[in-house]
């Protein structure tokens, strides 16, 4: 297996990704193909003693960085290491992609380089984020702040085959976010939303409101992407307003320092199991091929880690599954 | 001054609401109507000690409970604790009114029984909320899930005039819920929102993401209903969560028990700081009178709390200098 990096997306490019990427090859025996200048990825390379044998580079001349529209991956920045590997993919060069950088352009990128799955109306932005007991995804996260009702119904449709193939859940329990449990409520999006999923391939267990999400509601959460995003920053805020604040009872005094020692090791596992850079990231589901998208603070271990989660994506053949669940649907309700 | 308070509304009805609001009486010299079975009241104040000297009792015949629809407050349920409560605002028999029922039932009261301030298109569900360094405003957060821009720019000073006046925040930074800082971004809404914003009478400091709002990004945060109420709990269920898994920590062992009685007075103080029951609750802005929702989960301290916010709403005449702030907007905006 293939699996197409892009050496410089991301806050710690390029020299976290190739580490990530190179410790992948060794761990999981996949092959790696790096996206991006190949002067500077042999120079940092082989300034931190990280040896590319094995390790085929593509060249690119160019970044994408967040600060830039994610619409100039199309033509500005053809050139850049994203673009570069979203075309490689494209044309077969390579079995799938992960990149940690603008995560606007990886899903244009995506959804127009790569194309979509047939039938798929727009792929979704899809983070696995933690919960009180393991994990959940939240679609769409960002990708469309603005969703017609067959868009939620293919998310959850994509995220039920994702969280069962790539993460283990069985029978993933597919939730619509909304401001209360009850079937009326909401707006019009809901109301046809729960509608189409009441009828669809999925274990739908209705609409799923704000407090449930983080105390393990559903393995799904669907929702439009303007939602999805306030849904995952307010998560990670609040998380980190927490974590602050504990920080800060912790340090408050020598007394208080004592206890911190004590728990240090605890804390840290429960740091570890809220922490980004154990899940890796977030697909972009309903790509023809899988495109995965790291945090944009991925160090090498997250980069190892999405490499890990992709390969999963690969094997486990979500794509094909999707398709097929999309030919469940009845007549009526195919796109 | 005279406070009418629900004596049936929420999880602790009625005891904890009539302790609570004797107490405010007591503590903080206003006097208090309770409405709802006159025979409980007085009966639950005898067996638990409580003095209702003083306290003046409204009768009505029934209560609506959670599960009922807001709208029911109007013909179905006239006689409850809830609705009587607002009519006699609205009729001049108090000046203001605390609830801790049904919320939905409570803005629908308010806005049809207590009435708008003159210019106001909806009144809109504001709890105060805390951050990292103190307490923000989210307004909506559920009152309307569909709103037109003029309403978010409403939000936005109504929210301004009461964190100044009541909770005594100078210049109050206002901030449009997005899902990102450039102007340009979210929909259609969120434009037009930012474009009557800018031209307000107001702070205004731009877009503010889900992840900067509990870090304080901003002291009134301006969103749709259907966005506020998924913040909201999202909000509430992360912290939730978070404090559940900390609460794990700390009793896993004899050792980790030790620590977690070291550091107990200051996680009791951070527990404190992110209580509900310390803010005391939202007002419904954009009533012609104070109508003020207390959390569900209220007790006597959160009902005793809530009277004196709301003594402090009264006191500061937020109405007066919301409708003084309305008539400042250029008669090209004004409503």
């Amino acid at each position: 297996m293939k699996i197409i990096v892009d050496a410089f997306g991301g806050d710690n490019a390029p020299l976290e990704i190739i580490r990530g990427a190179v410790d992948a090859y060794h761990e999981y025996g996949v092959e790696i193909i790096l996206t991006g200048r190949e002067d500077v990825i042999r120079s940092v390379s082989a300034e931190n003693g990280i040896s590319l044998d094995n390790i085929t580079i593509v060249h690119a001349d160019s970044v994408i960085s967040n600060d830039e529209a994610g619409s100039d991956i199309i033509k500005k920045k053809s050139d850049s290491s994203m673009a570069v590997g979203l075309k490689l993919l494209s044309d077969g060069g390579g079995d799938a992609f992960v990149s940690a950088g603008n995560s606007g352009a990886l899903c244009v990128g995506a959804t127009l380089i790569v194309k979509r799955i047939k039938g798929i109306k727009r792929p979704g932005f899809a983070p696995v984020m933690p919960n009180i007991n393991g994990y959940f995804m939240l679609l769409d996260s960002g990708a469309n702040v603005e969703c017609k009702p067959q868009m939620l119904q293919q998310f959850g449709i994509m995220g039920s085959v994702y969280m069962n193939k790539v993460m283990g859940v069985s029978n993933p329990r597919v939730g619509l976010a909304n401001v209360g449990t009850e079937e009326h409520k909401g707006d019009e999006l809901r109301h046809e939303a729960y509608a189409l999923l009441k009828d669809s391939p999925v274990n739908f267990i209705g609409n799923v409101e704000g407090r449930d999400i983080p105390l393990d509601g559903c393995d799904v959460v669907v929702c439009d992407g303007f939602t999805g995003n306030m849904i995952l920053k307010t998560y990670e805020g609040t998380a980190m307003a927490l974590m602050k604040r504990i920080k800060g009872v912790f340090t408050k005094s020598l007394k208080t320092k004592l206890a911190a020692a004590i728990v240090m090791p605890e804390m840290k596992e429960l740091k570890k199991s809220v922490d980004y850079n154990e899940v890796g990231g977030a697909p972009i589901l309903g790509c023809a091929k899988p495109v995965f998208k790291a945090h944009g603070s991925a160090n090498a271990k997250t980069i190892k880690n999405a490499i890990r989660v992709t390969k999963e994506y690969v094997e486990n053949d979500v794509i094909a599954s999707i398709s097929a669940a999309l030919s469940e649907l009845k007549a009526s309700d195919t796109p």
